[in-house]
């Protein structure tokens, strides 16, 4: 970092443009501070940065400096829910130019490996990651990124649109992943951002029915707001009790559950609940051991899948916002200017609303 | 058949309830007749009739007698779009009970064979299938069928849609074997009955832009009624000049082509239209050899798949029909009384309108 | 049963022609008993038995008297690993006919369900199955099965190889689930009889490495002997151990595993040992509660599929054995005549040997 | 160039070290050349070419200058069967060093789009392919290429085993779209090369029967020696009556058809055999336009698949050699070295043998 926050720093000042960034220097500290700009390589695209969204993940690293054996041991820009404007481009990029409004995918590998090679690239073990230790985010004004994954904005998809392509991806992801499908009956465990997308993301793919678990009665009633049939708000159930339930709301065992609160109890639930031959996604990172009925879900031959991030979303989930398929704009719930950071990760923190979008771009806080 | 339409029965007045059916003799030879009420088997399920649309199939046996090998030898009852009420079971029918209104699936298989037993029952060489010489169909107002391809219709689906899950299943399984999935691009050929069915679907399952083509510019209208992103009239356009009006109506090539009509240049334009790695569905019928650009399909690996009627789409019809995902209720243009089925086919053969509607019940001719 | 082993059945003799069959009353009470020979329903086949092979789930119900929430309740014959030669066919069989030699899968759905309907009909409810309370088995002399479940062998096949397609259907059903493809490197813990067809299906399946664990070194060169690349002796080692031993022998860890013990450490040692992306396949049956660390599934996008018995593998197993491209031969160790079932049973429980057939045709104990 | 075969070069002599290339410059133009030893990217590797062997695609680019839309414009270098020695890598190399045995992807893609994201590199339209206009082959001494697409070869996998990965792979890719597996019988039409390697995986792959048709018998008796179970010579009989008799031979009709040969009349056979669900493959390029009974193939719901090159199929095939579960080393029939492709290539046009291998490492011509 060229400078703090607090201080002045002459030569970033005459040396470079300002480049307000979100910095996580450690549990409990994050500061606002100047970047350079930096400058895109061959295959890069420099982007000014417009609206970035606020993660669970951003939050938790604030809070703890690390989420499992990601830990931050030297300064890293927060933010990978990321829209901007490509305002300079490496010599090999083809498909941009200056101007073009992009969302970005957060995740793009670095080497061409087996993986990649199938097609399922976020399992790349070297992929560059926005915001996971040590990878940069794109909290600040100006961020350069693999051109290959900024993709370009049909001008009837608004930058947070753009941003909340990614929260988007992770249901897009589950659902593909459970092989959701015209008429499936499917059942969500959390109504948190993720459960949302997810249930968003069912129903665009032709589920009839999806009920939505939750402990909060504000959770589920923003759920029922945005689409779910059912709602079921649970507290002392046992996971058995819930899986009845479920059946019972939907009038018959869903084919997919997508459990999204990570919870022990949830996720036996969700085995209890989905239908023979059915599957199991897991989306929600629980503890390291989980006690679960295996034999259960083996015998009734419910598939059980995890997913790691994403891979292949944004174009399809691009497509769908212009043809204004599915309607992802009611899960910003707070904006806040990129200066205000810290007070809008406050907000975030406390739980308070849905999704808290920050503005980087002081000349234009529009969605 | 108990006796004629001219003609009075006495033994059938007498012996038999009334059973009006609609039977085809031959090329040009159709006959209201009354025929003896079934009596259901163990596994089957009596059924007093309601709704049974006119599909092309009944119209062409009505006129030429027969559809390629199937050949019309003895009398043969029309109807194979339909559902009605259930007035007796069979003492092995454990899932349906008197009262229950169901829709039909007209192809029920004979025997458990390999086809079955994968799943793809539809391909059993023996199965029985409604106005598929010799079997009858249900074109009248009483009909036994095997119950296990009876299902129940929920209270908020009506008899009409019950009947209408026979060509939506047509779109459904076309969907399905192509493979449409969220954020696809789709491009129907053709938008008669078939066509729109399965834009109706398509779109269900996530496809984000459908565009129609046809050579009427009425039938285009009602596709965009039906939700439709574009339309294109065809006229006198080579089969690339189609694929390329395609592509730019659509901004890229399609994912998925699914060609309705069955005209080799049709055909071929959804060859040149549909984008590498794509697949091509097959629903309309062509001639016996075609010509087509083959190696321009196999080297961008556009896979061409047919279908022959479906499998395993009942279930998820009446879901999407229950939860109000597809609309397939401004389908039905016209309705007649079984009793005026000569008038009705007359409409269709005209091809006025989409789909006519047969009214089974004389005591209820809602939808 | 119309008279006890032990004693004299003067009706049963006079009135019947003996039918000797095993028959498990309870925990620990096995007895041969003389049934009536059965009368073959319309759609059924009566068999002449010839080889039947003991499977481990015929001594669980022998010594425990039920598995899980299966219990027998009622005498019940035992035996499902068979095959034997048609004497009699019910009037609507039209595949087969007296003197053809069969197959038999044990498993033969009562209803077309929604499970059937999809090809999945090892999933049906009601599926009645050999020798699982309260469905009698095939350890006897006469039997009568469902036709369609009855598979024609063809002269290059022996009645013993036609019993071990049972065993063998597992493996089938565990490596399609697995999706082994050509090249793979595959994990298979346990060495018993379900691990041995195991690999020999992963081999037959174009897998190009298998490495197989146990805890005995008999049984580990039993594999090696049919085909394992690698073996390994496990004892102590922890899951985490047993998962980068794995690792060092195949030079990379398994796109598949295949666990066939149901040991807690062995799950757990399977999703150590899978490649990201790849396949954990439950086949062992262990504790209702099962403590496994999902996370590090779920994040690696390993998935973890159960079997429950299988589906659709009769005609391909038979196909491989008629092309000699699997050999089950070496599995069987041990052949007992009918009459000395209690000997068998008593050599299968003790753990000699691998498969223990019985031969249940007294004027034909070939294999 | 820097050279002519012909001539002297100083300037190539003294600034840079032989390398003797085999380029076409035109129709019937063929030429041994000194090109300079390229220098490796960043992400290249440069290799000493041991073994390549001549395609048909190699014989018809000097005789006819041209396939389809592909025209030699300007001398290109043939060659794209090839294996090699890394002896020079580019810094941001991991994976291999110089002394390192390797197999040669031809196609690498030269951007990440679509295609390549999705894991169908092979349909990327901007892929890098050897021997492809305007990309030069490896055909030569020395050669430098993307090093993501050198598979480091295992010791007991020799360098020309390493070359016939190439059209091992097309095999492969042909047979994993087919979708064969166990127990399949597949029908393959045309005894060539590309034939004898389908052959080759599609049993490694777990079929049960193949049936190899072709018009040559001593090309169905090589099939026969590498694995054929049935073998057809054709020669005047019709599309029907060839799949009437691969159905005689295999005793049923093929779930899978994989057409190698072009021709019309084959790939009509090829639909008329498959068996109504199956699968067929076509590999060989025929004209432009084809008549085919299309119907008869999509009322059967049998899938028409074209392959493109392939993609993903290097890892798998290295690991099917390296544990000997096929055997690819039969295919050599010819063996010259570099300094004598013109006769190689007048051997490889007159279709004496199958492969031709051209060694191009004057110090070592051992397979």
């Amino acid at each position: 970092p060229a400078s703090t926050s607090e201080g002045t720093n002459d030569m970033a000042a005459a040396a470079t443009p300002e480049n307000l960034s979100l910095v996580v220097h450690g549990a409990g500290d994050l500061r606002l501070e100047n970047y350079p700009i930096p400058e895109p390589g061959p295959n890069e695209a420099l982007l000014k940065m417009h609206s970035v969204g606020i993660c669970g993940s951003d939050v938790h690293y604030w809070q703890h400096g690390r989420i499992g054996d990601f830990v931050v041991k030297k300064p890293m820009v927060l933010g990978h829910e990321a829209s901007g404007t490509v305002i300079k481009v490496g010599p090999l990029v083809k498909h941009l130019k200056p101007g073009d409004r992009v969302a970005i995918e957060p995740g793009a590998p670095r080497e061409t490996d087996e993986f990649c090679k199938i097609g399922r690239y976020n399992l790349s073990p070297s992929i560059f990651f926005c915001a996971t230790p040590p990878d940069d985010g794109n909290l600040c004004r100006f961020y350069k990124h693999n051109a290959n994954f900024c993709y370009k904005l049909p001008d009837n998809v608004t930058f947070e649109e753009g941003a909340l392509i990614e929260p988007l991806s992770v249901g897009i992801h589950a659902c593909r992943r459970a092989g959701v499908t015209l008429g499936d009956k499917v059942f969500v465990c959390g109504a948190g951002p993720i459960g949302l997308v997810t249930l968003l993301v069912a129903k665009a793919m032709g589920a009839a029915q999806v009920v939505v678990t939750d402990l909060s009665a504000s959770r589920l009633s923003k759920a029922k707001e945005v689409g779910a049939d059912h709602t079921l708000q649970v507290s002392k159930e046992s996971p058995r009790e819930i899986a009845s339930k479920v059946e019972s709301l939907l009038g018959c065992k869903p084919e997919v559950t997508i459990e999204c609160t990570g919870a022990e109890a949830a996720i036996q639930a969700g085995i209890y609940a989905t239908r023979s031959g059915g599957t199991l996604v897991l989306v929600g990172m629980g503890p390291e051991m989980t006690t679960v009925p295996l034999v259960h879900a083996a015998t009734r031959e419910v598939d059980i899948k995890g997913v790691f991030r994403y891979c292949n979303t944004w174009p399809m989930a691009i497509s769908m916002l212009a043809s204004k398929s599915v309607n992802v704009k009611p899960l910003v719930t707070h904006r806040f200017p990129l200066e205000k950071a810290l007070e809008a990760f406050e907000t975030s923190r406390k739980g308070l609303g849905l999704k808290v979008m920050l503005k980087c771009d002081p000349n234009d806080q529009n969605p």
